[in-house]
């Protein structure tokens, strides 16, 4: 039943909403359910060709309204344009789901200062120039309005390997809880997810090459023995940018089977041990009691 | 918008939710909603008359069938009996909803060492008592199943003045993800609720005498300048204990507008009752208590 | 260098502190350490004979003044009594510090709710009575005074296999900061340590039988790929309760190498990709950067 | 006895560290007792006569070795000089402190997205091109190393109207834990100190406006009922980067009195200023940066 929609029909009824890299992916995958809800919904991207193309095939599949505009969220002249062109097509944007987002899997020391520069600029300058565009116009407009952040489990963990997404993802978690105080009192709401394994044919095949796919086997990492599926983010995201979260603020939301705990928790390690080497702890432990 | 229902008619057909504390306060709530999901629940409760009451109201109101099973939930053997006469009536279990609690606001030099033990007694000897009893059956019968404990927003950044129900639900919080990652190869998730001020007519009049309501105004301490709705609450708890959630394992949801982000420790701002105040506290609560 | 002594000579000089556990294992390195920094140190457990050695021992080690109390923590008359003793012997009692533990490894469905209300005894309810009784009296005699907690790393993220250990150490970790804020206006600051593996003979071979220590490989699990020395933790917890950390407040310190981070973060399994392979996910990732 | 310094005598001879922003303010306090602790220091900032002149009375006050290099820290090759120069001068850097640091407060939706960039450039920016270059230096020539980030409480509660700082601090903190678990297999630690209020002449004067100081009062923001002095921070700053800490790895210490804990994020007070005051701030800043 995990791949079931979850909102009641017509949540998202006359709300408009951005999800920056909403071409592919996750992205793609959250604004397929905001349109089968209701939603008017705002895709970009930088390629023009993936984001025409997703624009036309969303709108088939679900019969909702899709506005495509391609930009680099590193430019915030180019933000402030996709929020003019929503504004002219919709009259208003009601929500943003910064979902954009680069990354690559490499030993730090391999990485150039500019390697970090691109992942920041894209996940944490893209970010911020996003909410501050739209943020502005609500508060100037007087407008509600609702945020979403895209993150990871280790933007508080930390994790190697990703150090510059983890930077950037630390930063977006940090705005997402910010600006949840902030802008309260303007009727914002700032929230984030931070999705474990999702597995999508782009970010996948680019991050992992197939022999490390294999020792990242989810059922030995996660308890739940198994990988997400897109509905299911995509329920918890159509609950965050609804009003149905309308008390939910400042909050992070992790779905990830139970991923980060596992591995983190220090005798969770102990998962390897058959029934029989437990019999065996047990009588140990009783015999070094009677001592 | 933010009180009405979420989920899809039907989210909860032919499940079976155990309830602790739910004959009253966020436990009714949650247990109405619930059974308008299409649920079967169990609610539990030391003070039977109170306990049947709501049974005979919730089953009124909602159509759905109610077990009301009187329960100390630090008593194991009552704990037992409440799992056997759920199961005599309806099968199988397969929800548990920790949610009985006990607290009271008093510096902690005031407290005695039985205040304490009786709160962690309640709190966290109830919460593992319910999960063990039932955790156990689960694994024995190859069933799977679905935790979901409240806890508090100070479970992680603790409190002043209410320092023994910080320690309890900081210890279900640990329960928590502890299981979260142990029992999920059984098929039996853990996540909790981390509510913030959801006023209801018991808890709050005895938390709370009237002069110190006042000094919690929601409108400086809550971001969003409003406290909760229990549908908010409820919806929540449903998607928790629903399959809509199956990959959110390990997680504490806060909802609490943004609360703890913008205070810290919720009930630290009782620093400024004098000792005269806590007197006074003190034997209103006596008074509330001897009712 | 590690195993060196940290701080100045004397630093302690003048001061009362309460160990419990104080007889064995960390907790006899950390009253070493204090004795020799001119501390006088009161050691607490419930095996006299084990606690009288280990007195005799530590004066003859160090020539400072160890007073041996024997004392079940769980037992809110005896703590009072311990500190009867200290206070007749010493005059005051300056710092506490909160090491008695107890924990076994275990599947958590094979335990007994007994086995949970003994370790929730021993470490939640023997923590707060210590504490209780301590914060009473120095607060009545407007005496300052330290408080230090041993914790552990899984307090937070929870961990399978070693479930009553982890909600009573969170359990304390909740009453650190709790009262960090609460009791700092009368001059008491609470801290702790979480520390990761310090081996120590008792409690190793207890919770791991031989054929575990090895699954446990530190180079494997922890970062810097070594266990840690204990005085190391007692240079530490020196600090903790000296007046060098007067503005450290509510603050959980973990040494343990990097161990729950580099099995929490995401990504930290690729530790195990060689040189060689680096090379070869680079290839790959250029590779695919060109389509 | 709370501003006395903790080490013994010696414990940093024969180091060589790098203190970025080490010129002013707690850089400055930092930089004095490492040099009174045998270390040669390297400080850098992009002004040059404010570097120059505090590199002379370091030397006079201390006796030790400072080397003053101007550097603009968002630009790699200057990074790389510096590193150069103390290489050239001592023969290695052993540590690195990632102190330059640049805040204003603001209402979020005053800010243009140039001052998040610049924010973004010095803290976030700059503290990962000297990491890189520190590391890359480390790892290629087979050398043990420390770094020490200086991030914010507000770091993982984020704050309002210091935004831009509290992303670029996250993104910092995130850094210090995956590095910590990625680079320990070098012999390279990480970690972070997050201070609360340590008021220095500077920074101050410039965040805060006579009038908004007085709404700081730290009486009842921090629990301890004052703020840090110097010689605190550089005490514990001191422990980080000596190899008593040698098995504390990724890990954030609070100094901060309990404030976090009391309040959340640490300038969501500023709430209750009106849009007149603000403007008042904005001129001042303005003047401020002016001298």
């Amino acid at each position: 039943m995990y791949n079931k929609p979850m909102l009641q029909a017509g949540s998202l009824e006359g709300k408009t909403i951005l999800v920056t890299g909403g071409g592919t992916g996750l992205g793609r995958s959250m604004s397929k359910y905001f349109l089968e809800l209701g939603a008017n919904v705002v895709i970009s991207s930088r390629k023009e060709d993936v984001l025409v193309k997703a624009a036309e095939e969303l709108m088939a599949e679900t019969g909702g309204k899709v506005l495509p505009v391609t930009c680099d969220v590193r430019k915030y002249n180019e933000v402030e344009a996709v929020l003019q062109s929503a504004k002219d097509t919709f009259g208003q944007v009601d929500g943003l789901v910064n979902n954009a987002a680069g990354n690559f899997i490499s030993p730090t020391e391999r990485l150039s200062h500019k390697a970090f520069d691109t992942i920041i600029g894209i996940v944490l300058q893209g970010s911020y120039n996003c909410t501050l565009a739209l943020g502005k116009d609500w508060i100037e407009n007087k407008q509600k309005g609702t945020i979403l952040n895209v993150v990871t489990t280790y933007a508080w963990t930390g994790s190697g390997y990703v150090v510059p997404s983890a930077c950037a993802k630390s930063g977006v978690l940090a705005m997402t809880r910010s600006l949840a105080v902030e802008w309260a009192k303007y009727g914002i709401r700032s929230n984030a997810i931070a999705p474990g394994p999702f597995p999508t044919e782009g970010a996948w095949s680019r991050l992992f090459p197939k022999n490390l796919e294999e020792k990242m086997d989810p059922k030995s990492r996660i308890p739940l023995g198994r990988v997400g599926e897109h509905q299911e983010l995509a329920n918890l995201a159509a609950y965050l940018v609804s009003d149905f979260s309308s008390f939910v603020n400042g909050e992070v939301i992790t779905i990830d089977g139970g991923e980060w705990l596992k591995n983190g928790g220090e005798f969770n390690f102990l998962d390897e041990l058959s029934s029989d080497m437990w019999d065996e702890v047990a009588q140990l432990v009783r015999q070094a009691n009677k001592k």
